[in-house]
């Protein structure tokens, strides 16, 4: 088996992925993806702006960290600013003069994490803003409403995710629960020629629940597919397991996206499995922490030992953060509270996990992930590291 | 009177300050300085990076922002990261970052703020630090020896700065210690070839004791002079009385500054009095609390009046924010608590007052100040915006 022959065309009339080669060992591919706001090279990582803005970056500083598509959530949207505020501002990329492609999750993860404020329906949930109190009213169908008005190139189905662990009974109602909604979702979803329906992989620890869930939601014939219910409490070698089990059984031409995931060792693994996507809120929330990426593992700035130490974060990075300011500096703005400290550990972290993904691409296109992915598990992965 | 005839060049080891053209009607001037870190378009507003950077501005930011030369506070980077480790870097300039003209204050307004902390004694200040408490002492030598450590293009004489209302005698006697400290600043500054030391004319808002101070400071024959204790609890009548009698009175070729002032109005009046550089907090403190400046005044974009308004905050304006975002957006951001709000808006801001000093000088150059102060009086001064 060759990597050329593994090549593939998928058009959609809101999508096209075309599959560019394959790592013949692992299944892990490089593709274009290309939607109605451009062409993004997979695997990529789309950094999260939840409240249509990364925390503590703006649109040109997340350009330039090298992101080609970003996240928001239709939750926070939905209450504020509003989804009607959003489509008469003409969308969401009009909204936050973001011109690249944006995805928005369903807003099924947030309401269903509200634990004292929701009420479960077969037609949605009720739940209150975690804010002001207001009582709300979110299903598959009000969700497809939302997302239409919002205007990304790529939404989510509404979705029921439950937290881990959950018993196989729970696992069960949540996964056929997903399903009936996602027919739900595709029924109302009214912008088929320029938004892309992702349909969701349900099905918790459970490898079988799993199989049951990629044959329910791909029958739907979506132009992708995503693995939802991961890294929601279970431990590392449970995420890796139920990836590596799921992944393969998605239609290998179609894009398929890994919500929610995370650090650099998830991204490498992922992408050996054959995942394309990836978001994560890490790299802007371990920044407020004072805490950055390194090839060496995640480190500390505000610690003591970097006062004087002028070297970059880290000697490997391109981001502007390692070209333009030391350690020492960085350490200093963070212990003194400066944002400009947040901000610029921020460039950084973002820049990071999108090389992190940008790096695997390049392998897979060389034919050489094999020898990448060993190399990064022996010096960088999770048992090296311990 | 022409214009021409007002030109001058004054060169000192450390600065260089030509007068291109000076308004006949009003005094006001147009210059160029030079410090060892470049060349200054005056009259320049200058933004201050307190702890070594603006609040909420990368420094890639602020040079966006049109920042010619930035002042820090010597106060604060004596504390943390301390002037010696500023040293070992290199000097403030490769510490940040910051390849352009640094000017920095002396200390000296910072410890007599501290009220509940500090003894005086001819020599200087012994004082708490305002976080920590631990005990410090400075005076005029220690200030020009933090100075000399920190490196800035230009530094700034250890003063007494009385707040107002003073009486006589306070004012007094603050201004002839601020004489006598000046001797010793002169004494000890170390790196007269490559940092130059401003004089400190005070006062208080006692016309014959800013004559006096200015006959004593400029009898110093130092590169620059600055009018000090200025919008320290005094009304705007008084800031202006005190501007137009004390700034005419300092030698015309060299560069004047007036310190910790302000609005655009201060700045465009202190102009007109023969004024070339100003330092304040406010656009980035402005920002910081939801408000910005416009041609039509302030405003606070948390306002519900512009949840639906799409237009930018300021026609007239060419920042980044303006070209980019709209006022509907801004207000979301702000309203949501995001940092990615204080960054747009401290980016306005901080061009705002930039800009402002900037079109004055267009106007002294093209000899149409007086038709330009007119104007901006009329429409956007004091008296209007009432």
């Amino acid at each position: 088996m060759t990597m050329h022959c593994m090549q593939s065309i998928f058009k959609a009339s809101s999508l096209t992925y075309e599959v560019e080669a394959v790592c013949p060992w692992s299944g892990a591919r490089a593709g274009i993806l290309t939607t109605p706001h451009g062409r993004i090279e997979t695997p990529v990582f789309m950094p999260v702006g939840t409240n249509a803005a990364l925390r503590a970056l703006t649109w040109e500083q997340t350009a330039d960290c090298g992101a080609q598509i970003v996240l928001s959530n239709s939750y926070h949207l939905y209450l504020r600013p509003g989804h009607e505020l959003i489509r008469e501002a003409g969308g969401l990329h009009k909204f936050m003069n973001w011109s690249r492609p944006i995805l928005t999750d369903s807003g099924g993860f947030q309401v269903f994490s509200l634990d004292q404020l929701r009420k479960i329906t077969e037609d949605g949930v009720f739940f209150k803003d975690h804010r002001g109190g207001k009582k709300h009213f979110i299903g598959p169908k009000q969700s497809m409403e939302i997302q239409n008005a919002i205007g990304p190139d790529i939404m989510m189905a509404f979705d029921e995710c439950v937290k881990n662990p959950a018993t196989e009974e729970e696992a069960r109602k949540a996964m056929e629960r997903t399903h009936r909604w996602l027919k739900v979702c595709t029924e109302e979803h009214k912008r088929k020629e320029d938004q892309s329906l992702f349909g969701i992989v349900q099905g918790s620890m459970y490898e079988h629940l799993r199989e049951e869930s990629v044959a329910a939601v791909t029958a739907f014939d979506l132009p992708g597919y995503a693995v939802g219910g991961v890294a929601v409490g279970e431990d590392r070698r449970t995420i890796e397991r139920i990836v590596a089990h799921t992944t393969p059984l998605l239609p290998r031409e179609r894009p398929r996206y890994l919500m929610g995931v995370g650090t650099p060792w998830d991204i490498v693994y992922a992408i050996r499995c054959g995942i394309d996507m990836f978001d994560c809120v890490s790299p802007t929330r371990l920044a407020r922490h004072g805490t950055v990426f390194t090839t060496n593992g995640q480190m500390a700035v505000k610690n003591a030992g970097f006062r004087k130490d002028f070297s970059p974060l880290d000697e490997n990075c391109s981001c502007s953060t390692c070209k333009n300011h030391s350690r020492a500096y960085l350490h200093h703005l963070v212990r003194q509270g400066e944002m400009a400290g947040l901000m610029l550990l921020a460039i950084h972290n973002v820049t990071f996990l999108i090389e992190e993904a940008q790096s695997c691409r390049k392998a897979i296109l060389q034919g050489s992930f094999q020898d990448y992915f060993s190399r990064w598990s022996s010096t960088r992965g999770p048992l090296a590291v311990q």
